[in-house]
């Protein structure tokens, strides 16, 4: 059988995945690429270090340039994380004549417009199914399977850390903080969780599939977020009270004004299919006008999720199939046709609102007032009893807006808190049908 | 902009759904197939009939040879449903040098290995992602995206006229009948719906799909296959009184004794993904050993959606990818090593069975020693009061067993079918986790 020469960049859970795979189930690759995919190379930064795989001798070396001279070799898997090196090391294979195929979003959803320009001029390949939610093809999906479709909506939970978290809270198992802990010590979350928990990491996914979806070339960074690091347990509790749980949503829609774009904390209803998703688990509903909506629930990460993916992009690319995708999308391109942004202030949906309020009479008849006054219809109210904070009485009050605008309610919030009664930390979140 | 010239053979309701994807919207497969997809000829019986779609001149004929003889066009969507004439035009098209995608499951399930054999020598493709639950690109899932993965499991609603009766039933909307009626009357099921509620539809799409994943040639005639036409409302409701509903599962699982396959009314437990698949959806869950548990829910079929998945083969097929998975993937070929079959007697699952027991004391006494002697383990029982049947008093009793195999019960069930105090009519059903 035909042999394709494949080297690895990266050994870490990924990389250590993707060897396994190719090691010790040439059987399958050969299937389905009608060859096998050879390992010459695994490229790490220290040889001595332990693995987890048994690599054949003369496999493992820490000089990249080995790889690169190797001619041979027309196909590597560069899963070395963050930016730098990974920035250069991915430019130098490109270089050196080789199609890419990477897990690192962050290194796309920051230098992408570069990254992929060069590949072009040399004619290379770049793959990154395994850089979004690695456990569902959503990649090759949204880049192959709807084309005869004006992609209208992309909801997903693209987070597993965060989700994690937030069924934690909901599961009354704890609050932020302890079930932070909990996903740190079941390997959930990494020691340092920040670009998981502030929405970081869902904006980079959330970029690049927006990109794909719609052709906006939307900085990650200029996309409206929020984490799960904020959410306080009592609104997860309020929340279930009214039917909803709270998700970590990454949410693209394209209205008659331009396209929608956040990644929020939400609430979305219980039964409803996101609302379903458990634990470290991805979930990605995508609405196409011919498709109608097309929902998918896996494994978001995680070692072999994430290296089957991997994988399976080497297949494509061995094969051919990826060269001709990538040249035909012509991805964040020069040429491309951009889609107008929308003004955010614009986004219409329901809101929950929860104020702290001074337990004085008419309190309540204010702040309803007040929301009227701004032209927000409310469906729910929850009041409970007063508790003693700051040596006040404070009445939590929570409300859910009919649909009404984003700049509706921040306007009525602002002026709701310059109220003498209402005390510091409303909350304001999203509500999706 | 370079053009592909195509062709559609068939314009009943997917074919008039394409045209008008191909008309109204090249845009998008342009910007997908980096060409324009130019509709040259439509193709069918009878060219006075009224359309759905506006074809612009000269495009509409009866005349198969016109296409046929046009070399130019190299790409068409055979939409003609059925065995005959479906099969001989689509070798026609092979033969005369044009690649085929297509929506017509029972063609391929009958005539696919001719069919593709065919392919192959001419060094044409055959793409057939509308062929299974059109609004779900399983098949490219499937034949791509879970290339490293050895697949253990397929567990698929693929029928959505049967679910939509089922739903009905379930939510208490009526009987079998009611529902089929109210089926017909939405356009959720033909004027003879026998192929879709038998189970013949979903074991030709189960077939398919198993073949994609396991490679196995097994006949969808030979599948073991019940519909949902003898599905009882007493057992609707009996099975949600127990925590479950009864749907049309399509079940593929790969055990250590070989491939274990049927089409049958299945007991799944509300909450999980397959039981809360409403109306006419389809659903489908794929395991693979690497990227773990995937699920797809969307549209089955419809206008729209299957259309979708037509042009989406159809640009696949312009810039070249389809040609590169059909000759990869060697399906239904000669030289596939395939998969044995399983035992259909060693399946095991739990076990739902019903007797209606004439009610006399120590009845259930009896029916509980029996499955005990058969080595079945009892979970739940329920027993209701005795209505009057035939001048007898009956008394439905149901039992969920704990995992057993298909022979034990049936073993157990025949034994106790020749007791005098079991009336007939038992019912068993498997049951999932």
């Amino acid at each position: 059988m035909e042999k394709t020469k494949v080297g690895i960049v990266g050994m870490g859970t990924v990389g250590t995945g993707v060897a396994r795979l190719l090691l010790d189930h040439g059987d399958r690759t050969a299937r389905h690429a009608g060859r096998t995919l050879w390992l010459e190379h695994v490229i790490v930064r220290d040889v001595a270090k332990p693995r987890d795989v048994d690599l054949p001798a003369g496999l493992l070396s820490n000089d990249l340039d080995r790889l690169l001279a190797d001619q041979q070799v027309t196909l590597v898997a560069q899963l070395v994380g963050g930016i730098e090196p990974a920035r250069t090391i991915m430019l130098r294979l490109l270089e050196s004549g080789k199609d890419v195929v990477t897990a690192n979003k962050a290194l796309l959803a920051e230098h992408g417009p570069e990254l992929f320009d060069r590949a072009r001029e040399l004619g290379r390949s770049i793959s990154f199914e395994a850089s979004v939610a690695g456990g569902i093809p959503i990649v090759a999906n949204i880049s192959q399977c709807f084309g005869a479709n004006q992609i209208t909506s992309i909801r997903g939970i693209l987070n597993g850390t965060s989700n994690f978290i937030i069924t934690k809270m909901d599961q009354g198992l704890g609050d932020y903080t302890s079930a932070l802990k909990d996903a740190q010590r079941l390997g959930f979350a990494e020691a340092d969780p920040t670009m998981d928990v502030d929405g970081t990491d869902v904006a980079q996914k959330l970029a690049i599939l927006s990109h794909l979806a719609f052709g906006v070339r939307q900085h990650w960074s200029e996309i409206p977020r929020r984490g799960i690091d904020s959410v306080s347990k009592l609104d997860v509790d309020y929340a279930r009270q009214l039917g909803y749980r709270i998700k970590l949503i990454a949410y693209s829609e394209f209205t008659g004004d331009g396209l929608q774009m956040f990644v929020s904390p939400t609430l979305v209803r219980v039964g409803t299919p996101l609302a379903e998703v458990r634990d470290n688990f991805n979930a990605i509903s995508v609405v196409g006008d011919a498709v109608g909506r097309v929902f998918y629930h896996g494994q978001g990460a995680g070692q072999m999720p994430t290296a089957s993916a991997v994988v399976a992009d080497m297949i494509d690319t061995a094969v051919g199939r990826a060269r001709i995708t990538f040249q035909t999308l012509k991805l964040w391109s020069k040429q491309e046709s951009t889609i107008a942004m929308a003004d955010p202030r614009k986004l219409r949906s329901g809101y929950y609102l929860r104020f702290q309020l001074i337990d004085k009479p008419g309190a309540l008849g204010q702040v309803c007032t007040i929301l009227g006054n701004h032209n927000i219809s409310v469906s729910d109210v929850i009041q409970h009893k007063a508790d003693l904070v700051d040596d006040q009485n404070i009445v939590p009050v929570v409300v859910m807006t009919h649909p009404t605008t984003e700049a509706q309610t921040a306007a009525a919030v602002e002026e709701l808190n310059r109220l003498a009664i209402v005390h510091p930390a409303t909350e304001r979140l999203k509500v999706l049908d």
